[in-house]
């Protein structure tokens, strides 16, 4: 849909001129591992790697891209699920690897400053080693990139209770597609200063800008969690559980659910006896509380396995050790890896209001019979964020490719959409499911984000062919 | 600087048709109260108001403007203290106040579905009714409107715990400046689809669209909370201590600052003698703790005291009842009443990282020796929100009203920028703070958000002359 020129000799000269030869990258060794991230198997060749380590240098960049219409597509680590950050049009891919530096911690004001390409757990340790709390945490924690965050307003466990990265950002030092450099906010909890340029910045997919600074709000470190997994013989009933907890008023830190399948896979992947499966369980919920008090939280624990104990359950497992802990965590983190290792699958980044997760379960059940494919659901019901994996096993490469799947996708989000949700909790739009984007805005809606980046970006040169078709 | 048509009696036939003869007014007597607010002592008389009931009416009245090229500005309940609801250019005043009905609470997923027009005082005690909560809670609560509350994301003393405004819209309907009505996102808690057209709408102080209903997310309602208040010998004391308690662990629900000067004004303003000033003393912090075990806050309260107490205070005083307790907090809602009542003043919604309270008092200070103004500062320490009056005592209107006064705030503003801070928390920019935008946006930044303005409403119709100048 759009035009570029492509790159030319003169052209990575120029390139190395701004960011030194050794931060340019041409061969297709070197290139190849930026040709693809963690969304199904898409392959994309970037037709040049470049590596700034500046503000001013991406906005040297940007503006050489600009002049000669060639598109850059920034990049984290390249653990999306959308294919956010693949180049699709070629041109350069900015890496924005050399990014890496926590610049301050500022424990008087409980924030700090971070550039972009921290690795997400990194930071975690960091904060939490002066007592800290950074929540956002998404399964890929240990890889993923604050930048890459920031450009998907990621989610993880912790978010049903402290929110998601968006919650999280107070400002932003952004290069804008034209060059100039920008701060979006101010460093404050509170701000009704003008447009909420912050807010339109995160999530936006690295479409509007690149980021180079973020400042982000700490709390103090809860001092205290319990954790406990439920077995349930009903799926539905583990999700109507899901609801009940909340309107008991319990804020659990952590609300996940794991369909038989999902559990089971992942057990063998990680080799983990943890978890012994009996034959009639559907689901799990895997429960966690935080504070600073451990007596409250035992209440709190209590309460809740006799709330869920009206539902059919087998017997709740709650976990007696940090290592217990950290291997249902695992369990968790890990089924991701587990489905895409034992299966060909598409991953469906689904969101309703939590107390509706019953009825997407069993929407999703039926098209899935009318469309002929296994899914199996996990995620954060807390906050009413399922991931449904639609799992290929036999079905024709024709149909999986095509059309068919595409309807059955359609039919899906449509009931999300039908029951107050949409189409991605977390994982962003990017490149596979724009498609998918009328089901839940007006043409009107699409028209004036379409508008947004135009004033952002008038070549349209920064990310092309994401959010948007 | 906008050039718009007057209103004529075809037009004015035209906006009855549309609404009902009974719901547009154009007598000096029925419109007056709609052309001022609570901002200083600013009129301008609307040319009509009308009272629409209907997106669908707001969607033909728009048109109608913009056909006419008529300008219309939306209001709330008038409350707003930086002019936003005043219509400067005279046009269609909009309004919303016949949107008064709560549509739904949805126990089940802890949401709830408003018009702009319920007060907010209204809508939370609608929730608590059932157990549930609603946080923002402005100093005019019991007259406030919800949708003046999400224009000008607008916060209040239990934001430091549980956010602002903007941390509860989940969903906005809205009838865009050019007559199409959207809704901005999904009735969901995590959303990454698209651009956050919901958080560009919060804030936007009625220049982007007009919102005609609102998706809030709610919270269980904690069961107790305590309260105390601390009387300091020194104001930059009081200042110091509100960070240090956050840093300690505890994040109180509410973390007020009051000035001697404050608290004395509005304890003779409500004839109240609860609070015992003596003559040392000079500011209070008000500290609030909520939660569902009293044990814990208790021992909360008592750390908080004790942590307190290494500052040089006077004797902690401990609400002892419900009625203690709202005398207390109705202290603290009146101070601006008072204060307006009690002298000719112009307040600033300054707001810096917490711990840079002691350097903005100390900086506010010296700025208030140099142009010769008394000032008193109150409001949301614990989110560095510092709501500052300018007392006018003996200055000179010319002083007053000219150049003199805009240098002394364009100082005070600065330092807030230089502090990390920007010059509005929860009050917006409005009328009267445009001209000081550029202190903490750049050239640049501001074009961007004119840009928004212009892709929203091309003919510019909407609530013209505010946030930019």
């Amino acid at each position: 849909m759009f035009q570029y020129n492509k790159i030319t000799p003169e052209f990575i000269q120029q390139l190395q001129s701004i960011c030194g030869n050794e931060n340019v990258f041409t061969d297709t060794e070197k290139t190849t591992p930026y040709a693809s991230d963690e969304t199904e198997r898409l392959v994309y060749m970037p037709e040049v790697v470049v590596k700034p380590s500046t503000p001013e240098q991406i906005s040297e960049i940007v503006k050489l891209c600009s002049q000669h219409n060639i598109p850059i597509t920034p990049r984290g680590a390249g653990t999306g699920l959308s294919g956010g950050a693949l180049p699709i049009y070629g041109g350069v891919l900015l890496s924005m690897e050399k990014f890496n530096k926590i610049l301050e911690i500022d424990e008087r004001n409980l924030q700090a400053t971070v550039e972009p390409g921290v690795i997400n757990q990194v930071f975690q340790e960091a904060v939490s080693k002066i007592g800290l709390f950074y929540p956002p945490d998404p399964a890929s924690k240990g890889s993923c990139m604050l930048g890459g965050n920031v450009a998907e307003s990621s989610g993880g466990p912790k978010c049903v209770k402290y929110g998601t990265t968006k919650d999280y950002i107070l400002n932003l030092e952004v290069v804008l597609p034209t060059g100039e450099i920008i701060k979006t906010g101010a460093n404050t909890l509170k701000n009704s200063t003008g447009y909420n340029l912050t807010q339109l910045m995160v999530g936006s997919e690295g479409t509007l800008g690149i980021v180079t600074k973020i400042i982000v709000r700490l709390l103090p470190l809860p001092k205290h969690d319990l954790l406990m997994l439920v077995p349930f013989r009903s799926l539905d009933e583990a999700c109507s559980a899901v609801s009940e907890v909340f309107r008991a008023g319990f804020i659990p830190s952590a609300m996940e659910l794991m369909e038989r399948d999902a559990l089971e896979w992942v057990s063998k992947y990680v080799e983990s006896s943890v978890v012994k499966i009996a034959d009639d369980i559907q689901a799990h919920l895997l429960i966690e509380v935080d504070g600073n008090d451990v007596d409250v939280l035992m209440k709190d624990m209590e309460a809740i396995a006799e709330l869920v104990s009206k539902y059919d359950i087998d017997e709740i497992l709650f976990a007696d050790s940090a290592a217990q802990k950290q291997e249902l965590w695992k369990l968790r983190r890990k089924i991701n890896e587990a489905v895409t290792s034992n299966s060909i699958s598409k991953e469906q980044d689904t969101v309703v209001p939590r107390a509706e997760l019953p009825k997407l379960v069993k929407g999703l059940k039926e098209i899935g019979k009318r469309y002929e494919f296994r899914s199996v659901c996990y995620g954060h019901a807390g906050g009413g964020n399922l991931h449904i994996r639609f799992i290929k096993d036999e079905m024709s490469d024709e149909k999986w490719h095509g059309e068919h799947i595409k309807k059955a996708i359609a039919e899906l989000f449509t009931l999300c959409y039908e029951l107050g949700g949409t189409i991605s909790g977390e994982h962003g739009i990017g490149l596979i499911q724009q498609k998918f984007m009328p089901i839940v805005f007006s043409e009107k809606a699409m028209q004036l984000q379409r508008d947004i980046k135009k004033t952002f970006d008038p070549n349209m040169i920064l990310n092309p062919g994401k959010i948007f078709y």
